[in-house]
């Protein structure tokens, strides 16, 4: 088998067989495959694409070119959850613990934030001592013990996934849905879940800026999930704005821990309570998805949620005290608010310059190597929809560094748009793919 | 500018600008842009093309990536000629010695056989002593004392077409018009030359399979030519079928003698006079095209076009004594005869069938590394739409190998297609593009 009649078959927009992809996946691993042979089949891909078949033989290729996590000594149904990636996305760490209150074994592998969107690893080192450096055995003695633990994800596995994406990234072949969804899907089903719930975030602060691109993307990895045996479903959901009103690491544990406590933003809330529902349901600890949700609801208002939260925080080094009191949690020196200049009504607010201005005060990196501002970040007073009045708060800037907050302010001023007229409010959950 | 931008572009569908081919191709060959990145842009150039201005001006990043040859010291227009390459071409070693003849200075460099094709310095050596290991100094002063030089490509023309050449070899990324033509008028437009005539091989022998590809590959050649003040035409020519009859080094040196004699195979005497002629013209040798075809008639039959062939093997280390007799250039041992086993007529032979053929028999290289035995070949004494009688010859192979010659024969075989209706013969020249 040569590789150059692969990119060649490839090209001439041919399938590829199981074997063809096992090919060129193991030679690229064990650098028996050059770069330049590689980048040239992402880019045919990238112009021929790939059916379904060929996109699960592909992540199937990749989630074997490593290790694969044994969590068969956790005991019961584990579900994992992925997001595509927002700004104010703080899902996780609600849904999380609410599901481990019901009993749902959650063994989560997070990441940390890069560019304009944030990640779950570094909101969580808001907590003094927390830490997701911890090994294998620990993650799961902890979930056997509390039913939860989260940890950063380890290098072995998925890691052909890591040098095509690198590879993808400076050659313009990072666009292809099904190379997409199988880099994703290689690293959920590398992580050895029973079941996996996918929010494919949809919309201009999102990867998919429309909702057929966010639904194709999620059909096809809602069917490599379900070829691998793996209970998948997707949500489509809105990222047209910023989910919830907390933008910046600190601010969104905040608003998570509200959440947690039966309040928050309605949006988050709705959107943690739909995808908890499947993950509770496919779990077996309801019998549909809408006794699944009663059950959700009830933890979070009768405290059960949050003290599990709390567990987990604990469990990981953090202080318990601190999700109940969170005043110690980092806090930013300065503030500045956005004021609205007439009456009138928010019909859009551009996620990307949110991140972006979040960014720029600090709370994210632009490289892999920068050190991030807990701290910092924005508050939205006003969502899309909502009516301001003249000289109404629209959004408070925190931050600790006067010429950063410039720069931040003007990007916040950018990302809204106002109305005279009134505005209709953002569908949040704008599909299920099962 | 980033490389990563000039992929996305292209991939696009946008078109590269001067500055963008250059930092790609001067970036290249300094080693500052690697492979992978090169081999993407490759494969979006492959499926979105280039336009006119972008072939021209990769050809011309490509073109001053080294060393231009300096041919200012050579009086008078000089003009170089270019074939695509097909089966039994030995038009070169009968074309240039007669431009030469009539004071027209050829200053070609020429390449060695690859494959099922053959190369002119390959059939040249057949000559005892002679050599196209010169230096520029003696190449350029035989052309000012004979009037006729041809020396091996030197490395240090369009090191960049070397270095994008290899690389779309395996990548799959040969099979683009636009590509082909600036790789082919860069290392032309490097050699110097003030005109140039191009012979674009089309048909089942040649690497354009239909007349279209041909002709379209034949426009940019042209285009690419005019763009760089260049006096450029193309001929379209059959390669259907090998072209004469004799296919092997010595035995292609043999016939072409016979042509420079004014006798020799129609459509080998024909091709040399179509692009003779527009040589001829454009070095203002001649008012006319016609004129010019009528003084190269007049100089195959009175012995000036022979005279200097010997002229020019003599100057470059060969005896001029074997032109006149050639009896001692390498002959094989053995041979074997294709017949017709009823009567019949040719309808196709299979260019490359015969160039394998000729490969198997010793007469090519199947790696550049290979030692190649002069004196094989196969002698075609039927071409398309020949009559045969039952018991005629069909071909003759001349070998050395019994072994070598059981697979030729086969191969020989395979080639031929016969008809018992009569069939009408190849055109020979498909198109002029001027």
């Amino acid at each position: 088998m040569l590789m150059v009649d692969i990119i060649r078959k490839k090209r001439d927009g041919q399938r590829l067989t199981k074997e063809e992809i096992d090919f060129f996946i193991n030679g690229y691993v064990k650098g028996n495959i050059p770069d330049y042979q590689v980048s040239a089949l992402m880019m045919a891909i990238y112009f021929k694409g790939m059916d379904d078949e060929e996109t699960a033989d592909l992540t199937k290729a990749m989630l074997y070119s490593g290790e694969k996590l044994d969590l068969s000594a956790i005991k019961g149904f584990k579900v994992d959850k992925h997001s595509t990636g927002g700004v104010g996305d703080k899902t996780s760490l609600v849904l999380t613990p609410m599901v481990a209150s019901l009993g749902v074994p959650v063994a989560k592998m997070s990441g940390r934030g890069l560019g304009h969107t944030g990640g779950t690893i570094d909101k969580l080192e808001s907590f003094k001592g927390f830490s997701t450096s911890i090994t294998n055995e620990q993650f799961i003695h902890n979930v056997n013990t509390i039913g939860i633990s989260i940890m950063g994800q380890t290098k072995d596995l998925a890691p052909a996934d890591k040098l095509l994406y690198a590879l993808r990234d400076v050659t313009a072949t990072v666009d292809n849905m099904s190379l997409i969804a199988s880099s994703i899907m290689s690293k959920k089903l590398a992580a050895g879940a029973d079941g996996i719930v996918l929010d494919v975030k949809s919309g201009s602060g999102a990867f998919m800026k429309t909702d057929e691109d966010a639904t194709l993307l999620a059909k096809k990895m809602v069917d490599i999930g379900k070829r691998a045996n793996v209970r998948t479903m997707a949500v489509i959901s809105d990222m047209d704005q910023p989910l919830g009103r907390a933008v910046g690491n600190s601010m969104e544990v905040k608003e998570a821990i509200k959440t947690l406590s039966g309040e928050g933003p309605d949006d988050l809330r709705e959107l943690c309570l739909t995808l908890g529902s499947y993950m509770v349901w496919f779990a077996g600890k309801a019998g549909s998805c809408e006794e699944a949700r009663s059950l959700l609801e009830e933890q979070l208002s009768n405290g059960k949620a949050l003290e599990k939260f709390a567990d987990f925080i604990e469990a990981q080094g953090g202080s318990r005290e601190e999700v109940y009191n969170t005043d110690t949690l980092p806090k930013a020196s300065k503030s500045r608010i956005l004021t609205a200049d007439k009456d009138c009504y928010v019909s859009s607010i551009m996620s990307e310059d949110v991140g972006v201005a979040s960014l720029l005060l600090g709370g994210g990196r632009r490289s892999k190597e920068d050190v991030i501002d807990l701290s910092v970040g924005i508050y939205l007073h006003k969502k899309v929809g909502e009516k301001c009045a003249k000289g109404d708060k629209v959004a408070t800037l925190y931050g600790n560094d006067e010429t950063k907050m410039d720069e931040a302010f003007k990007r916040i001023s950018q990302a809204y748009d106002f109305s005279d007229d009134p505005v209709s409010k953002n569908k949040l959950i704008k599909g299920i793919v099962e």
